[in-house]
């Protein structure tokens, strides 16, 4: 390290740093911009930069022969600072931009960027927009996708906050498999073989026994053998579980809200960003339409024997409540129980259908829930119903012979949700760094 | 499950729940409560219930044969509906009790805990409060811990959130060890070697250069072969990381700002909890008084070539901070390079000390932070110091040569600062569900 000198960058602190979207207060003013050199445009008499900071991009004037130079120096993505006077101009993005600058570098010269960031739109293949994404997600138009799921990360937790809901944390490693027949990564944990946990369902479920409502948001792992647009190896779950329900129409209640408040946040925390990815937020009602599994079957026409929905039915489903009810979302409730988990509540009334439901959102599956059981001895006859060991659920199964309320919950992934507000088909797409059959870097 | 039948708990909506915290306001009023049978006591003449709720504690006086017979039935833990006369009593807990009762399980009777969940206190033995854990979270002094934990939680993201921070959520399934030297768990994934991520750290940087500050909550995952009290293998990291630093001092004013944002939270979102469990919360100075490193060994009188700080000096600097600042927050700056990461930057004056620091909460080491290198030759050189590979970090190292801002961070772990606050010794008390050397289960 000694042939190494460390040349500190000295930042004059006479001035604090104005955010590009902050500019525009500051006009006639001397100002103080900090950011990454996203374009350069270089007239005959005049050059314009373009630097780019977390609120946006402001555009720099540059007439003097020595800055000039220094610009055509510093490669686009070069950090830098910029001190100069701000200036109205109706023509300059924002009406603002900045005169007279002196420039200077905040590090080292950028190398050329593996994708052009500079265009208005980043073109480019999906396996490049993945493979690069410490770079791609720097184009204002990516930040903008994070930014509407950081902003309905917020929505979750605030509405679920108010609601008496309690965060919890719980465990990614497991000593079992959460659900039978799901897939699930094995683990060497100090000599003995362990799992990443595929869902936190028996931790919400068992916390419900403690703090009534809990929500979590953590990575949930699968190890999903399919290489579709639809699925992750990691995800971001939004999970949520609620104590003293009815019956799954209580969830049904909170995972409205649940969702409006998301949306909310999101035109609160990143209207910029609604507005630069075009997403189309919906609008959602005060009451979902609600329609039964068996009614589902009937209006698409479909064999009223069928277990589930295929996608062209949850496409008509979906029409169906735009049409009749004016809604982007539609509920289906009473699935029937055979193709449910075993800590499904089924009917009272008719126990083949369940109390459990899939919100639709334009015609695709976005959130499954319901009401589970809450009896211990449900769950033994559960189990032995469909010939599963009880073993590998004691721990769990056991929470039920202390005293656990009518609950129910629901879970929400992270990156279909964003995909879906956007209206993209990959959930890669809205993942900052996805996981899949063949993806582990970056 | 045919042989099942699946008894509806009805529950009448003539009236709807109220919490025992909200019954103050109910007084003379008939009230529907909800919640866990937590204690019975029976008197020759009259029988009193104790029933608890997510919002605390509430006496139930029963008077009628038929209602104390059914509650000699019903074990403690079995979850009940109450419905009766809400009567302000200066005697009962909170001023208020409901008399006349009727009573009804909304489930099967509890079996007999494990443990005895209505004393006041709960005397169990480390790996009783452990292995039981889902019912040990149930006594009021247990969810009181974890509502601390909850509270910081929330107070960590809003105040990152109100400066500008953008929450992210990145990978924990990774390619390659976060850091040389740490323990890492392997895993098969599809067929190919995988790690769990010892931190965020790389992400984190690497994001630095999209969002300029972000901010994760997460798990990280350490391979931990040490059992001892402030280790687990698996823990919450709350991660920070601006851009457009001038150096480590401006990283710990926002930590100092996180902190003081996380007591807030607890103020106000664990009024009660603080007092149910004495937690002694700190002031927060509005300025941490800060040492250098070398001065601190001089101030305890220790080697001036020792390397690093033994507990015994922490808790010396501890009593000099609150001696001489009134503070319990110490920040000791400029720890030698060779105890840090190849990714701490130097201070530029005297190399051999660095611009990272660790923060001192009542003599005990609870974060560490600092300003980490943004230049890519400084990473390459770095690297070459240390006789270190390029390869295994060259995604991470490549980032630096498209522009990052000279940035720093900081990483605070959940359980350790619950502890903290409770003055606990070991960790794992303020975990809901830990993860060790030892421990897979619950």
């Amino acid at each position: 390290m000694a042939t190494t000198t460390w040349p500190y960058d000295p930042v004059p602190m006479t001035l604090s740093r104005t955010l590009a979207a902050d500019l525009p207060a500051q006009v006639d003013a001397p100002v103080r911009v900090q950011g990454w050199l996203h374009r350069r445009r270089r007239l005959s008499a005049v050059a314009f930069a373009v630097v780019r900071d977390r609120s946006g991009l402001v555009q720099v004037v540059v007439k003097s022969p020595d800055t000039r130079a220094l610009l055509d120096a510093l490669g686009e993505e070069t950090v830098v600072e910029v001190r100069g006077q701000c200036v109205a101009n109706p023509q300059a993005p924002g009406g603002v931009e900045v005169v007279d600058p002196e420039i200077e570098p905040l590090g080292e010269p950028s190398a050329t960027p593996p994708v052009e960031l500079w265009r208005p739109e980043l073109s480019v293949s999906l396996p490049t927009l993945l493979d690069q994404a410490a770079t791609t997600w720097r184009h204002p138009a990516r930040q903008a996708v994070w930014q509407l799921a950081a902003a309905s990360l917020r929505g979750f937790r605030d509405t679920l906050s108010a609601r008496g809901f309690t965060e919890v944390q719980t465990p990614k490693i497991v000593a079992g498999s959460t659900e039978s027949g799901a897939t699930v990564f094995t683990l060497d944990y100090f000599g003995r073989p362990a799992y990443l946990a595929q869902s936190p369902q028996f931790y919400k479920q068992t916390l419900v026994g403690v703090f009534e409502r809990v929500f979590e948001v953590g990575p949930v792992f699968r190890a999903e053998p399919h290489d579709t647009v639809r699925h992750l190896a990691e995800y971001v779950s939004l999970d949520a579980e609620m104590g003293f329900v009815r019956d799954h129409r209580d969830v049904l209640e909170t995972l409205r809200d649940t969702v409006a408040g998301m949306v909310e946040a999101v035109h609160a925390y990143a209207p910029r960003e609604v507005q630069l990815t075009g997403a189309e937020l919906p609008e959602v009602p005060a009451e979902i339409p609600v329609l039964h599994f068996r009614d589902a079957l009937h209006l698409v026409g479909a064999d009223p024997d069928e277990p589930d929905l295929a996608p062209e039915h949850e496409r008509l489903l979906g029409e169906w409540g735009r049409r009749e009810h004016g809604s982007d979302f539609v509920a289906i409730e009473g699935y029937p129980m055979v193709k449910r988990p075993f800590y499904t509540h089924p009917d009272p009334d008719e126990p083949r259908w369940s109390r459990s439901f899939d919100l639709l959102f334009r015609g695709l599956e976005l959130v499954t829930g319901g009401q589970r059981l809450h009896r211990h001895s449900d769950y033994l006859a559960a189990l032995q119903g469909r010939g599963e060991p009880l073993a590998p659920y004691a721990t769990y199964v056991d929470t039920f012979r202390y005293g656990v309320p009518p609950h129910g919950g629901f879970a929400i992934g992270l990156e279909r949700w964003t995909a879906r507000l956007l209206g993209a088909d990959n959930v890669r797409t809205a993942t900052l760094f996805p996981r899949d059959l063949h993806r582990l870097a970056p």
